[in-house]
């Protein structure tokens, strides 16, 4: 089919219709072993488009709409930050991730979102015209490999997601943005509702959160930005990619200031019923543009769109693997593991960690700086050993804290 | 490179090498959308053969020696129990597998391991020539496609693993035997070291354990073996194939009587850390094939490869995107991350479970019934209504006894 | 020493001086066998004054300046209610309270207080006059016992507890009055801050919390009293006497609603260590009356005089059987037992709770119930069975919510 | 009543009685501020002979058929160790102990058991001579004071126990004797079984266990020594008086070792339904003398009176002030609390912690020494400044081991 005769992005929610998101690619690569955590880039769409185009078909299946870009963190100034190495231009980079999407989108009736995210410029206090210049250099590539919308996402300060806004606007396609904030708002304080309608003053016609929170806390912040805009007589469509790790005892910082970020977040992976429970609260909270990110598998996005199959209509191909509500299970060789096949029983599991020796939450880090900090200052050069042993110091006298 | 040209599998274990294995397909692939939870069957090598592909590449990449036929539960009476529905026949499907595992495994230096699994005939009675007219028809497969060594695995009675090294030994070809027991032995109380005995006498060069115990049973349980073996005099290799799950409250009958299993384990899935740990304790046993089953990832078995560079002499390619013990973190755009980029860091890390509702541990359902018991005879047809009524029924009952 | 000789309670708080108050006695007295959980009575005055004085004595070695007269739940509708049956008269039981509270506080330089408490009258939407008769009831006994000061606690209606200190004030003694209640407010959602500013209107020299919450819960509570009467013009002393329980997961209506209360609550008791940490945070938030309530034991009063020693100037008697911070552990006979005589050992301890298969959290009831709904109506017959059919059905549906 | 008048011990015992034991005075009586934790000694007998009364009085309330003569740690080795302090004599207060105990045993129809317990001599590897001496000087008092029968109790090394059991034959009084061990056996590894046969062979009539360990350890151990003397075609009465603490994280030297010793056990206190459920299983293993040691309050000696009722014949005194099964909560002022007065709730509830920042469980301390090593010499003299640095050193050595 061709990509012409896809209903857009903006049709499809002003029709009432549900969105269903994709994953987080960077967290799901990294366990497959292509994305390395620390840079946390996208090279792999030049480097191992095999898997990349498999994470995407995967999501396809799973039954989401839109094949986001892997153009996440792709900008120029963070394919080079800290020693970061990568063999491809970040314009072949962005390239290779927009045909890996289309090809894959083309497979069904998904569209191709292209995407920005944060800079470093920002965090080191560069100019509104640098760090726009950034964005800039990315949706070049959006407009030429022609995606159906676009993403800015992953936002920590309102004010950068504005000048990304305006950016992507000049286009004429549908904008969409997501800041990665909890219920406290931006990392300046701004609440939830101020920004969203500061976003949707600066042009964007879908506005939400993605990342750094769990789906309680991200359904939870877009109803106050719902709230926001409503009460400044705005319209827009609501959208949440939250994280799939359960963050309880997050700060504003959400799950980066957790002990755990990134490499002992096992025990909070959610579960699918978690899955379907958020799917549902975020349908309740007038929340049409339902996906994911960090942490979501495909049967993650499968479980928000089996949750809304019936007001959906259909199911996603990759259902055939799944019964709903456990119900394979019945195939099961254990006659008690057949018990399970029942919905009562999934929804009041409350599962067990299998690590007594463990709590159940943590004190987060909090050090207390965002943009404008010395601390954040970025650099192209790798981290120096003594800058490595100030940052040690610093952690270890927090650590005492509590 | 010819395969021929590749080392043996004996030729490495006696010459002191490690040898690394893969992780679980059947987990791994549900996750993804291409395997059915309840009948657990491998139909997708014929399927999705990409998806399949895809997978054994990325273990390849993690460091795997061995790229396993995905032949798991790929007898005729399994693909047909209960009412499953696979729309290619048993040979075929056991076919595409060996030509996927050969393709990626001539992408590397693996060798390829053709597999064979407990069948339900046992677990219904049949006689001794029955079940081994089964795996004989699997192993023709493995002759015509001509994988390298054979594996006869996850099986809770010895006395079928018996049966089935017996078959495979008529090859000539090197042969893996692994239970799925721990330290209580197998479903008729028979203990770890006569289990080990009685696979060696059988023909086996390597034994062991896979599945349905956490790495520490695990590895207890095959230093079991090994006291078993020496005592009479015998030899062998050993071999663990673990979960990636936590089982601190497991039965005999391991992870599969756990309330979670299988769509609850999020919560018990191991670290890396967790795994290097793992590897570690394994080649201190003297155990020297150490790799993964249910719950392993990628990142998972190239944890293994990492811990045991130094003796192996070498990391796997994907360690290219991982900074081992989380060095890759010096690249992190947040300084207190950065200061994460340490071993003592991540060792010492007792990870929360964000789930404060929930327990550390399970009562694991325990219904005492083994092969031969009326609830375990297997099916053809799909379990009725008034099946599924009784053991909703038993099960209701076993809940209240705690 | 003569009663008259001791310096008054406000004379004590105007010079600065911190005021520790003593620990709740229906818990206490319950886990030792004289108080009935459910009507708790305080019927052991006049039964068992032995245990009661007992009681008193414990408190002031550890360090009490007020000896509380056993009346809490001592006026007539309450001795009277649902079956309740005592041998005794409300008046002598409020008699020999006085007369216990007065022998012990002699044996040392404490104050006796008069205490009165909410009413099922109230609750029960009897008029103003029929709840202020209830306690000028109790009020006078003691002023004809000549207690040193009053205290109206355990209100969570702010409006009873106005009737309470308006009753009081006619003595001309000085009263204090507090609220249990959280930082959401009373059951009518009267803000903490509106409450104090109100029961200091009301003639109450000394304001704050008891009992319902843990002691994190009621300093921030008290903090927002605080708030409250200073933003007011007006000026108050400020009490806390908090649960010796951790309720993290409490909703408005405090520890009554956790599943645990009140025969499951051990996990959640406070070690002497989270005490000290009370009393610390507490005096830096201005509070200078710091008592205790249910689940208080005496060594939980003796943590909060050694934590302000230095201020006080002077160690409570019983310390003569405590080594601050674990010192007597010097004298222990294993050597890794005196290897925890230092305060940097238990200051970090986070102890373990030996159950497993335990959560670190519930999910409190939550009937959302208050003063005039006929659930609440009191009475002085038993609890028919019907009755009890009825709240156990009402129960279970409840339960099923989560 | 006469002592003479009630039935002896044996009596009890041979007509299949059941016998209620008291609960540990120490832990206890350090609560209430008469005991110092380190020494634990019991000079309260003679300092503060109420509260020792009390807490007498409210065992025996609770249904305690013995009152233990507080003497625990009373020999004259152990009161001047490590510096620690009393004002009076080890005879004197071995006398008033008696004394009070007998006082309160003749409120009701309690017995009176002297009682000995280990010696620092013997862990200083004193004589056998020496250690004796030691056990007769308190064993005079015992003999002057007419008790009514002997318990030598809390011995780590079944060796000195037999010591202590062969002195206290020579009086002719029925002997008990009980040693703190675990599944595991005594610290140098003989089994429960041997220890059991050893102490029959000494002369005790009845053996068992106390302290150390939770009632489930404790049951199972006291099992395997049934399972001993039956084995040895011997015969014995069985005794259990395990802590009221949960440990199932503990090794063989049992709750020393845990972290938490001694002041941050409170989280592992056991539940009145967690008593009954000991007390039921305890009678189910043949074992008819019950108590319990450490943590044990009145209201948990009660719990195990009520469990036993129907086959005692009747409730403790103490039952007046307690509904069975939680049902005095039918007279609770809310009605989701009326809603708990029932067995159904109790029995399943699985209390939360309140802790969601703390583990389930904890690593013990091991330092894998026991009598005869240098660490456990014993001495008069506080422990020097340098002595305390060394231990602290061998203690953190021994935490970084997980």
């Amino acid at each position: 089919m061709a990509p012409g005769a896809k209903k857009g992005i903006l049709e499809r929610l002003d029709a009432g219709e549900i969105v269903i998101g994709d994953g987080g690619f960077v967290f799901a690569l990294e366990k497959r072993g292509y994305v390395k955590a620390g840079p946390w880039t996208p090279e792999a769409a030049s480097e191992h488009p095999e898997a990349v185009r498999q994470l995407h078909r995967e999501f396809l299946r799973a039954g989401s709409d839109v094949m986001q870009t892997f153009t996440f963190y792709a900008s120029d100034d963070k394919l080079q930050n800290r020693g970061n190495q990568t063999t491809h231009s970040g314009q072949k980079i962005n390239e290779d991730a927009c045909d890996l999407a289309r090809e894959v989108a083309n497979e069904g009736h998904a569209l191709v979102a292209g995407g920005v995210s944060q800079t470093p410029s920002y965090l080191s206090c560069k100019s509104e015209d640098e760090v726009k210049g950034i964005f800039k250099k990315q949706l070049d590539v959006f407009i030429n490999k022609k995606v159906d919308f676009l993403i800015a996402e992953y936002f920590e300060h309102v004010e950068e997601a504005e000048w990304a806004v305006q950016v992507l606007k000049t286009t004429g396609m549908p904008v969409a943005a997501t800041l990665c904030i909890g219920p406290e708002g931006d990392l300046n304080g701004v609440s939830p509702g101020e920004c969203a309608v500061r976003l949707v003053k600066a042009g964007a016609q879908i506005v939400g959160v993605n990342c750094h929170f769990d789906p309680e806390h991200c359904v939870k912040t877009v109803k106050l930005m719902k709230e926001g805009v409503e009460k400044a007589g705005l319209k827009a469509h609501y959208m949440t990619q939250p994280l799939a790790y359960h963050t309880p005892d997050c700060g504003c910082q959400g799950f980066i200031d957790l002990p755990e970020f990134p490499f002992g977040l096992e025990p909070r992976i959610l579960t699918r019923w978690d899955m379907q429970k958020y799917a549902r609260e975020a349908y309740n909270a007038g929340i049409r543009y339902i996906g994911g990110c960090c942490g979501f598998e495909p049967y993650h996005i499968r479980a928000l769109s089996e949750e809304l199959a019936t007001e959906r209509g259909f199911l996603p191909p990759g259902s055939d693997k799944h019964g709903l509500w456990g119900s394979g299970l019945e195939m099961h060789t254990k006659p008690w593991v057949r018990a399970r096949a029942r919905r009562d029983y999934w929804e009041k599991l409350r599962p067990a960690s299998g690590r007594p020796y463990c709590a159940s939450q943590s004190f987060p880090d909090n050090w207390g700086v965002t943009k404008g900090h010395a601390d954040l200052m970025q650099q192209k050069e790798a981290t120096s050993k003594e800058q490595m042993k100030a940052v040690f110091e610093k952690a270890d006298k927090c650590d005492k804290a509590h």
